[in-house]
């Protein structure tokens, strides 16, 4: 099989597209998805199609079995993912940690795609209407196509995945505007990452009753309510720059990247899979895999019975975190540019170190339980913000596939020149085109961070800083 | 401890960097080392410094053993390194393959680091004549500085590294030009990589016997001998741009992009750490772990004299070859464009699936020992080459710290029209430029094809094709 260079797209500048993606953004409503037929359509998809899910004990999981020997709670197939055990030791400033958990190890990567098109001169963006076992509310809007590769290879016996032509080669009839690996729940997975791609569409797209065209402004409204965007629409339309607000950043590009280089490279950083059976403070009953803190997460298992045209009952794992997450940014303006607090985060199953996370991402209940000086830098600033300095403020949920009813308070935070501008150095300040441009590369920003990016472009928050 | 964002050192574009770095490739000679003079001083290195390598019995390692259980190579401090097995699976178009095999496990990421600064308006780079006990010749030229961790942190009980003051907070008198991190040699270490920067200093450097100032045009001078710049030298170097040569790429930055995510999304590869004693198709013995083949490498031990004034006695393990290696990328004008053929590799110890990779590297000897449709592709375009059409041709080592006498032959072989622009779809044209460009970010390029990057800006090589 050959590829070849041509595209049948013409060429066309990264301004250019920046300025359709704009107009699409300052579009409120559309007329092919009017927003009214919209909220119908949503309406009727949450209503008629559910998922019964129910807690079983680990022994009566289909097809799954602890391993002997390693314990690892493993898939007869060898495919979709396995629950292992990690040990991270990590050391910074001469502090050093160490500790055992289990993970999710999915060591395959699956494509998140949105194919866009114009219609009447603006861009659309192809949602799809899907359900999730571990969503709350089931159905949320996900990409146009989401797919492990055991999805879209048939492992798992479904049904083919719709549209997944525009996405894999020969690729006809479109043309990537973005294409990225980018990294899931470091402190859930190990290393796992997922394919972030946007295509364009030329010719007609075929149309189903799951999917519907939607402007950038009527997605972006969306995101200002409670679990509608799911973790994979919001993560790949974090992908699509917004319109370059220009102004000069406090650090150049490579200064950025030196600064993460440097937390990189000096922290010490060693990742060991263990057995799950030697995972250390965490215990294994019946039905469920916990810290003895009760704190972090749980392992659960799940049967699942739905109503989709997919395969319609299944038993798997889920992982259930113990409290609602807690992500923000703090926002302020450096010589007149807004700048976001990024933090070089470590998480245990993290595939390169660090990547720049929100300036606080914790489960606050837990950091609440810490020792002041164990707590995350910042959090008092977010936890005690004042009601009309939080520019952004949503609960989204994430990945309902491998979580159950996870989800995360995000907020964008504004702070006044009282906020000093230097900080330790795991934090650096970033403009919005400065995290967009890093997001043509994998690994640098974390799922969190794109979500909150996705925030900051839907809710205008830069423009609307004092 | 905090950083601050202020540089002592003005704001310069890029453009006028790029001009300062040309400037300097054009300088075949230096005021401050005279070649005469470097000729005379790196002869009496190589003569003076001298170490007495001899190969021991596993069993007559100092601080090194084989790991009750696993059969794992360590040191007794848990630190430096250690050698341990590897499971790799791996598919690609349907065809699957897998194997075990040992591999360097050496989980901490080092400095190297070249300071540069101008004298007489010409940018120098500060060379440091370091042996290594692999070595071929014992003496090469490194980067100003070439630490791991453990060096510079003083595990191994040396002396302290002479210039990091220049490369780790709170880094005066100098700023950063590039910084990333980049990997090592993806058949011989699991996700090794090592801090590659470039600083310049503005302040007077201390001067020292074994360090000397050359200009770029010197050091690509030297790219044409075998054996004088040592790997981490040629990796760093790699990160200098050099002046842009223009021209309309055939593929976009952002296919180019699309190109390699796409192989890392769609090709399998699931790498799984073993213990070394169960690794199948090795054999160990008293003194060597060996493939039953005799091909591949092969793992020994050495016991090390110097007169060197850091550590003047020790032993450890080193990975020897079974042949010299070879690595050239193939070279086409395309539009009028120099382009070079990439090929994205996957090793078994790779960060991230696949990085770029020269057209063809191998051990050729084993390469022609398979089956025709199981070599390399463009294998024979490169064995056949004409004499004239060998842009850049020679020998040079590898890292002799942990490699013992491994080199490998680096081409550059330049093909005509009748060489097709269309090329199977895990292959794809690259500028120089480009290349360069990916160089700002980790794992993109591989170290062999990093080497061969800075022979083409050494040799000149693009302009003189016909």
């Amino acid at each position: 099989m050959t590829m070849t260079a041509s595209s049948t797209a013409p060429a066309e500048t990264t301004a250019g597209l920046r300025l359709r993606l704009a107009r699409s953004a300052q579009e409120p409503d559309s007329a092919v998805t009017p927003d009214t037929e919209f909220r119908r359509w949503f309406a009727a998809q949450r209503q008629s199609r559910r998922y019964d899910v129910r807690r079983i004990p680990f022994a009566e999981l289909a097809g799954w079995h602890f391993q002997d020997g390693t314990g690892n709670l493993v898939h007869r197939s060898g495919r979709f993912f396995s629950i292992e055990g990690l040990h991270v030791r990590t050391a910074w400033n001469g502090r050093e940690t160490s500790w055992t958990q289990p993970i999710i190890n999915q060591p395959e990567i699956g494509i998140l795609g949105i194919v866009v098109k114009e219609f009447g001169g603006v861009l659309h963006c192809l949602m799809q209407a899907k359900m999730e076992p571990g969503n709350i509310d089931t159905v949320q809007l996900s990409p146009t196509v989401q797919a492990t590769r055991s999805n879209y290879t048939g492992v798992h016996g479904g049904s083919a995945v719709r549209h997944l032509e525009y996405f894999v080669p020969p690729r006809r009839g479109s043309r990537v505007l973005f294409d990225s690996l980018q990294s899931e729940q470091g402190s859930w997975f190990l290393r796992k990452r997922n394919r972030n791609v946007v295509v364009e569409a030329f010719g007609d797209v075929p149309e189903h009753e799951d999917f519907v065209w939607l402007t950038l402004g009527q997605i972006y409204r969306l995101m200002h309510e409670d679990n509608v965007l799911n973790m994979d629409a919001r993560t790949v339309l974090s992908q699509l720059p917004s319109f370059a607000l220009g102004g000069v950043a406090l650090h150049s590009k490579q200064e950025v990247l030196s600064r993460l280089t440097e937390v990189r490279a000096r922290r010490e950083f060693v990742q060991r899979s263990v057995p799950l059976a030697d995972v250390r403070d965490w215990r294994r009953t019946g039905d469920e895999i916990g810290h003895r803190s009760g704190q972090h997460f749980s392992l659960i298992a799940a049967d699942i019975r739905a109503d989709s045209r997919e395969v319609t009952r299944w038993s798997q794992p889920l992982l259930a975190p113990a409290e609602q997450g807690l992500a923000a940014f703090v926002v302020r303006r450096i010589g007149g540019v807004p700048h976001l607090l990024a933090h070089a985060r470590t998480e245990a199953g993290v595939l390169n170190v660090a990547e720049l996370a929100p300036t606080v991402q914790c489960q606050p209940g837990h950091a609440l339980s810490l020792p002041a000086a164990d707590r995350p830098r910042y959090l008092d600033v977010v936890l005690d913000a004042p009601r009309d300095r939080i520019l952004f403020g949503s609960v989204q949920s994430e990945e309902g596939g491998r979580f159950h009813r996870a989800d995360t308070r995000y907020q964008l935070i504004e702070v006044g020149d009282e906020f000093p501008v230097e900080v330790p150095e795991e934090f650096v300040w970033v403009t919005e085109e400065q995290l967009g441009d890093l997001l043509r590369h994998g690994n640098y920003v974390n799922i969190e961070a794109r979500t909150l990016l996705t925030a900051l472009r839907a809710s205008g928050a830069a423009g609307r800083l004092r």
